[in-house]
């Protein structure tokens, strides 16, 4: 029986490595944590930001959708694997100094929020041009 | 002389207040910080992401203009004030546990990037099916 041999990333070497070479070196921050944005991969509309931990990127690109770590409940978080509302992998991008991603995705089940919307984006801000209290508005 | 009185954000009450109500009531983490990912406000391209602290999302508002907290730097970084790369906010969305923001913006200057690309994600993740090294690859 074989298994597949886990994921490596590469090591974070100088500034310019990081910025225009082709090795994957992502940055975790203190808690062991990177930014992961998930857009739609046809609309690019934002569907959530959540974090992962080294574990749950590798847990990612093997199993081809997305897992995060959940800061709240302090564990893996494979979204869907419940509700059937898993992500897709089709593109994982990084940033600059590598330290966010973005997966690009298809949305399986009823929509990304746990709210039943499509997104989890669905108010934004409104602030008064006098300054005060900041509320929020329904994104149409 | 009148000076603008500053912005104030709500109490974080209950879950559902905080996921269905219009109070604006940002959840900073323990380093005081919320995740901001900017994006293109006609395309919805993803140009950046990075922190805001409770100061500069203040300053965020009042000036109508991107302004951050460099983690790096340890300091407020009103992006494009050396360089003209401001990011023009047309609006700012907030997620269901509002802890984590959408600035919808125009970008001027030369692009978003340092790098002097459009945006910070010009990379993407390449995982062999066999698992083993990780590697990047440029978006076309």
């Amino acid at each position: 029986m074989t298994t597949t041999p886990p994921y490596q990333f590469g090591p974070r070497e100088s500034k310019k490595v990081i910025e225009e070479d082709l090795v994957f070196a992502p940055k975790f921050d203190e808690h062991g944590l990177i930014a992961a944005m998930a857009v739609d991969a046809h609309t690019d509309e934002a569907l959530m930001l959540a974090y992962m931990n080294e574990e749950s990127l590798r847990m990612t690109l093997e199993k081809g959708q997305a897992v995060y770590w959940s800061r709240s409940r302090n564990q893996l978080w494979h979204k869907g694997e419940t509700s059937g509302e898993f992500q897709e992998i089709v593109e994982i991008r990084t940033d600059c100094d590598q330290d966010a991603l973005i997966l690009r995705v298809i949305q399986h089940g009823g929509g990304c929020c746990h709210t039943k919307r499509n997104n989890c984006f669905y108010r934004k801000v409104v602030a008064p041009k006098q300054g005060g209290l900041v509320k929020l508005a329904m994104v149409e």
